[in-house]
């Protein structure tokens, strides 16, 4: 071969080498407008049909729509990938955690990406998937202190206008992470979606809370789908859980559906629906919020909302009631700490504890009041110590 | 720059090519032994798991599995996905449709691969994903004859060991595939799994069906989860059906749940599952087979299994029941046409209609008698001909 024929080689090797680092081909060009027109090349007729169905009156609205996912792993992942693919305006992602090989049971990641930042590898995969939607990736720990301000900052001002989020969706997989996002949206009055997957791969949860409204994350001891399985056999620290792609993606799936229901504005939000899987068993339920939470953020937003409800012109709700027929158990009709001043709530340790639908259960009940002078638990009728209880909180 | 450099540079750029096409790396090593060792390399540890958490016994058996998946859009390809991340032996996938845009708004395929055969880019993306499964795939319709042959001689000698498949999971979206993969499991006596997903996007099930044991899929009219939507809205020829990566995301994971149930033996496999994305409801039941079935295999394969009961030694089946609390819309208990005469069932063009719980609707309703003479419905109660039926079923 000539030097020359060799250079064109060469040129010919670069573009091809350019476009398989994109798969084997640049990213598809921006789509300006959503079209439902029935081609094989548009990638919105088949949501853009939820409209001619009469499922969704005004489906393009997800372009105006700001969602963020904190923590990218098994079911953040999927999550994002979801929104992504249908078309959601603006996605921002935060974890601070690697790929590894490890993670190749769950959907989304590929092996490839072992070693890179879960945010960057997600924004480069979910960017060439659907190039309209707008990414922004933070890798870092919210539970930090400067992290935490400003992981404030972006729910308060990370939507596409600059004002804050549409949803928060929290994706994490321990106890601390949960309290954070649990404190920046009472805090910011932010609406956001709690998930969970158990430690034995084989129950989830998602949960819609509404500050104020209903139950935050700490009015309660967080709500986990009973299981057959022995409890103690549940991950303690240093201990590798188990996972699978299917409880993930299904949790992921009742998430994101549930959070298009939301800003779509079609169906019904459910406020806590549980998974077992191995019975293939779904609880739902709604559950108010504590008047004695310890957040005074959330006590603060249940007075606001208390005040506006007052303020409201009653409407019949019979009449609404009667169109209701199947899902009887997501009635908002379970109280916590119904009727009790604060002396007697916290007099008694299981009055945090609320009625719970068949299945679903408390991850942990709250530690019975200490007696200051002796630093011991007053009533300790189980041999459950704090400590117990403590690292039975953080093990979820 | 030499003639040798520049061969040099082409054959870095050719190794760098090779590389990229697997997504910027080689694909992994094999795994000859699946381990449980804690490590981040390790692929398998959260799998593994399962066994220290006491839900599955012995997972490394899932190796020993073959299942064939028949259909790999929006539900199957994420269906074959995870078998694939959980480490099944052998995945026998069939499709003969190509990979469009209009795709991207369900997981799994990506923009690079619009135009290639669904089987084919999805075998490429799974090996890299897990190279330790065996794929084998199949291009083709499998409602054509010939290949229909082919297709039963595979459900037949497909396995790693040259046997029968474990199970056929069928992720189909029209009618005729569905009879053609009944046709062949009743004929060979293969457990198989039914998915579905509406044309509205916001309901699907699935459905186990075991030869002679429960309802084949022509038995009765499929069943369907009830929607609050006009019936009227579904899809017709030509329309474009909706879709969401949500709800076809949860079908597969609750699908390959089940698949996983019933290979490694754990938890309850459910007989019909549906889900209601609009009141995330989720109605099980389960329905016997119909002993008038048009299927003479159908009807064989129950006479085998009505003998081989009747030859085993009488279990007590009441301490058994006493163990299950939650699940008790699936037991064992709803009945098609039970005790007619084949007089009696065909004389009445709701016989083969199930009582069904709440929730579930079938897809349509049995023709009515034809009167040979006129050619015309006998009971002409409601204004629905005939072919309004063969249409709605075609829909489906």
């Amino acid at each position: 071969m000539s030097l020359e024929e060799l250079q064109l080689k060469i040129k010919a090797l670069e573009e091809e080498l350019r476009q398989a680092k994109h798969g084997g081909a640049a990213p598809r060009q921006k789509i300006t407008h959503m079209s439902g027109e029935v081609v094989d090349t548009n990638p919105y007729s088949r949501l853009m049909a939820l409209k001619r169905m009469g499922i969704v009156e005004d489906y393009e609205k997800i372009r105006t729509h700001t969602v963020a996912v904190v923590g990218v792993g098994g079911v953040g992942s999927v999550t994002a990938e979801m929104l992504t693919r249908c078309g959601i305006g603006k996605l921002l992602l935060f974890d601070y955690d690697k790929v590894e090989l490890a993670n190749m049971n769950r959907l989304f990641f590929q092996p490839h990406q072992a070693g890179l930042s879960k945010v960057e590898a997600a924004a480069n995969t979910l960017h060439f998937i659907n190039p309209d939607v707008t990414f922004e990736s933070h890798n870092y720990n919210i539970t930090t202190v400067d992290n935490f301000d400003h992981f404030i900052d972006r729910i308060k001002c990370g939507s596409l206008t600059g004002g804050p989020v549409d949803l928060v969706l929290s994706c994490v997989d321990n106890y601390e992470a949960r309290m954070a996002v649990n404190r920046a949206c009472n805090e910011l009055g932010q609406s956001w979606f709690e998930s969970g997957v158990a430690e034995n791969a084989v129950s989830g949860h998602i949960q819609f809370l509404i500050p104020g409204e209903s139950a935050c994350f700490d009015c309660a001891p967080p709500l986990v789908v009973a299981s057959q399985i022995d409890e103690r056999t549940l991950k303690r620290e240093g201990v590798c859980a188990a996972s699978l792609p299917t409880t993930m993606g299904i949790v992921a799936g009742l998430l994101v559906q549930n959070v298009l229901k939301f800003l779509l504005n079609f169906g019904e939000v459910s406020y806590y629906l549980g998974y077992n899987a191995l019975l293939d068993f779904f609880p739902a339920m709604s559950v108010k919020p504590n008047p004695q939470c310890e957040d005074s953020w959330c006590r603060r937003r249940q007075a606001e909302y208390a005040a506006k409800k007052a303020s409201e012109p009653k409407i019949e709700k019979q009449e609404v009631k009667e169109e209701e027929v199947v899902h009887e158990d997501n009635e908002w009709g379970i109280c916590l700490v119904d009727e009790a001043t604060p002396e007697e709530a916290s007099s008694s340790a299981c009055a945090s504890v609320p009625s719970l639908v068949q299945g679903i259960t408390v991850a942990y009940e709250r530690p019975a009041p200490v007696d200051e002078a002796t630093s011991k638990v007053v009533d300790d009728a189980d041999d459950t110590s704090l400590d117990d209880l403590m690292a039975q909180m953080k093990a979820l």
